[in-house]
């Protein structure tokens, strides 16, 4: 059995972690911190955990993560790469759900995140954990920097077209997110009074996940067979009054080669072989219900003359998290990669 | 024109006061405080009230206050009770959502709030802003304690049974509201990724508004015409995914002359002359859209053998808080009761 | 592998269906019919079912359901009794997800559901099919009338109560259901614009779930070990503003023996050995969304002076609909009871 | 008093213009058709409008009708335009909130709505009724094609850039809307437990509203000072889990006049003087409910570079529907523009 720890359980990427992991068959959850809980019982923090577990959460210590195979942050930003590389230390593979090992640009990440790096010789050989476009580095790495939601959706929805250099304007990424997105914190704005029934956009003048979509885009330019050009990226998320469940609309122009390429196919050409990422059939809409509670990827192509749209949904807290963060150490751990992410979505 | 000020102006109450006094031809606003706010502008604080008003919040400053004629109090409990001597010292009408003025018993009052009432002369001369209950002392009062929005549904629901004494049971109250009846608080279980998509119960062990309710049972019982047994109230209130809307099933037992009585006609009777409360024909259902943001309160009774179920719905913000308060102004300051109060309910 | 077909697999409790049994080792969906969809594949009319399931709709003959060792009817009352004769020559089990095997009385069928039985024979040696009250005649079972939702967590929570005897009043059974109750059919009352963001009451005159219950009191009085009154039973449902979820809140009020007894320590003592019921912590209340997609009913009791109060949840589609129909045919089948049925509940 | 009718009143706009017309001074409601509910007391119908009106249905009589000043047309596509030349040569103006009198182009109204057209000369005199844009042309009209929801928001997002000629890309329209958008009609995809707590995208390859979008971009494109390129529309609806609202996403990439423009202050100029429209704070972002129930509609500017972001909200059944249909009302009846229609949006 693989030993695991989740750093950080009070959370929604921490109890789906929990919900996930607990149908594994091969791994044991031993340690679950959580420094303002320490000593309760998880399932009396979360009652839906009641018959599932009956661990408790504890104080991080350090010398007991190091006893377990692989670690989970399931932190705030800055928290993983404190701890990393003393893991590392003791052969204790890491996979962060925030942000500290996403980046691999030094600048960039101290301008969206506020802090400086603690350990960019770590950053150096930490995996961005995209299987879709990394399974191989995934495969032998210590440390994963777990993609954010909005990029995983905006990179597997794009990655055909730039691996074939097929764009020809900037890119718009106009997309909306369920409400627990915004996690677990007592913010006013995230109250039921306030959110439900209710559509916003936010962050347009600046998104987090706007340096790690640009990253994404820029890798897979270079690495394409064409003359890359650098692409401008115009990232707008919105909020909507639902829990789960995102939506990326993507908005792009095609150029010659793309015009005169049938999109549909090359999508599912692209994808025949993952088992996470569906493409639906030409003419269709996916809905984000098609994928709750799933690890579950649906991506529709419509393209009519030079424009083509790009409809991506996910469950946020799991192929946007906690699930690929799962499909990340079964690639690590040399597990099937479905292994305890076969779920069906709830629906309805 | 009528001066007012409102007291604690960034909660739902308060929000809710300023839009139906937006449509108030008899009534200026002339004061917003709020402690945290003082000098924004109200409409940047809510937009939704961007060409409505330009007035900014301020810090509470008695003097000012007691310019007014009437000073609303949107306030946690125990605000209200401390400023309102030197109001009415002023000649300045005081009307307060919270409970600082609702319960006569000053030993109730400190167990279920928790601290010492500062006033009990001003409570014993307050009066409890149930307009269809006690309109004769609401238009000679100097201070109103507005009904808590639960006590509101359950006594005028509970009003023409007991009245008559037709009562044999205890008296269950289930009781659900919207999220928005507790109130604009940054707490963690009233996020909407908490809240939607579930339903809950609490306080049955005991909720503020218990003692309230049992007061006004208490008062009705023993102004009716018959001999008066004093009812055991089982008060149970839940949590509905929806923004606004109360809805109370009230169950009791009917004695043997409750079961000859024509409950249907003795409601419609009760409240033929009441504009803001309808009974609905006979065998139909309320539902907390029909009520959505106006100040009515429907009432169906359902009468089999026995048994009498009284089922009440009401917007907690309006009938249930700030529609009833303005209500109250009205019959203080010799406007007609409805001045103000007659939006049609939003539907859908 | 155990052969299984669905009738009837375009409705919540068909697609539920589906969803459990897809993980489920031991059995094989062979059939699964539908007039309206037959040649449709069921992923085209689900799209959640995309990477789950190839198979497709097909019309109903009785001669391949005939093959399965279970068939499963999630179809409108009336369809199962006419099919479960032919069914049974041919040593096939039925467990019927609507309410031709559920009332052992003819008269009570044709009441409630305005048709007469076709099959009267058949409905006797049906068994009601509740686990943690009639396991061991389930076992032997050849029909099942599988338990309405209401009814699962009226009877559950009833259970402790009756079986001792300890109830002196009407039974006041205040229930609440998400809407996926209601089942997928266009009706304009079930519309999102007019179901959501309200809550309304229906059914207080007549819900045909109410005999159910009359009937299961009826039989848990008879079987306590004291002398049975017979009791009233009021049921108001309720439709809340979420898909999935139930909620019944049920006061009575308790007899001497009731009131000198430790409730809480019955209900555990009671349930102690059931993997499906769980009863709270004393002092607490459930929530819908802690057993959401799940099959656990979770319990929570509140005792005070001469009054109980019980709180039961549920997930109406699940241990109130299609999980219990798993739940039995493992029990029939010899299969483990719990097997495919330890989903961990969806939260957030 | 106008003598006001409404044909079709049984669906949500309907519905919506009795709320807004309860509350006009000058104005009458003298008729109320619906085919399926003649005869039927109209609070019957929404008991929301209990003690506002005792109005009933009626059939739809020409005669009667033509006895109106004025006549809302509050049904499905193709009624307005058959009973619009009798309507006009009895002198009473029509207004419809259906696509009749919409779209100029004979060809356009029979590719997207299957029908021909019955009185094109009467369309030809029709004014398309967006008084923001042709205020002077509704004054005079005696046929207004009510714009439909999207149009509304998409043209007075791009009223300003195309006016000046500022566009130098195809425009990107990502467009969202609640639910009641769709109508209330008994269709399965509108279920609340289809359509709740999801998210999707619907008619990118065709949706009615974009020939009147493109027209009207044409329109302004035309009347602009510069030489007019045409413009791409990309036009991208989706549905929201809420009742009402819609949001629209505008993005543009600027040409260098554009680039070289202070967005916010043309924007802040081009509606300084329209009471409906409101331009928001730069750097703010605007929320549905910040325009709930109400009449206004609210534009957030966000530029950057050569890049454009233009959001806009309203409600769609007020400004982009009924609201707007009484607004014209009152410019076609010279009464002050804003007359019964200046309700403070519902927060929360």
């Amino acid at each position: 059995m693989i030993k695991i720890a989740i750093v950080g359980g009070t959370g929604y990427t921490g109890v789906e972690l929990i919900r996930l992991l607990a149908g594994h068959e091969q791994v044991q959850l031993v340690q679950l911190t959580s420094r303002s809980e320490a000593g309760t019982r998880v399932d009396q923090f979360f009652p839906s955990l009641r018959g599932v577990t009956d661990i408790c959460y504890s104080n991080l210590e350090l010398e007991k993560l190091a006893e377990c195979d692989v670690v989970f942050f399931a932190t705030p930003h800055g928290v993983a790469m404190q701890h990393t590389p003393y893991l590392l230390a003791h052969n204790t593979k890491v996979i962060d759900l925030a942000a500290d090992f996403r980046l691999q640009s030094l600048a960039d990440f101290t301008q969206w995140y506020g802090i400086e790096h603690s350990c960019p010789d770590v950053l150096k050989q930490a995996v961005y954990g995209l299987p879709e476009l990394n399974r191989v580095q995934i495969k032998k790495a210590q440390v994963i920097g777990n993609p954010g939601c909005y990029p995983t959706t905006a990179l597997l929805g794009l990655q055909p077209l730039l691996k074939h250099g097929l764009v020809a304007s900037p890119i718009i990424i106009d997309a909306k997110s369920g409400i627990s997105g915004a996690g677990r914190q007592a913010k006013t704005n995230l109250l039921m009074a306030e959110a439900a029934d209710n559509f916003q956009a936010y962050g347009v003048a600046g998104h987090r996940h706007l340096p790690e979509i640009q990253q994404g885009v820029a890798h897979m330019l270079t690495s394409a067979d064409t003359a890359a050009q650098p692409l401008q990226v115009r990232f707008l998320p919105h909020l909507v009054p639902m829990i789960r469940g995102m939506f990326s609309s993507i908005h792009v122009q095609l150029n010659q080669a793309g015009q005169q390429t049938d999109l549909q196919r090359l999508y599912e050409a692209c994808y025949a072989q993952e088992f996470f990422v569906d493409v639906l059939p030409k003419g269709t809409y996916p809905d984000t219900r098609s994928v709750r509670a799933s690890n579950r990827l649906r991506i529709a192509v419509h393209q009519q003359d030079n424009l083509a749209t790009i409809l991506v949904v996910q469950d946020n807290l799991v192929k946007g998290a906690a699930g690929q963060a799962v499909q990340n150490m079964n690639i690590m751990c040399n597990l099937p990669e479905t292994m305890a992410l076969t779920h069906v979505p709830v629906v309805p």
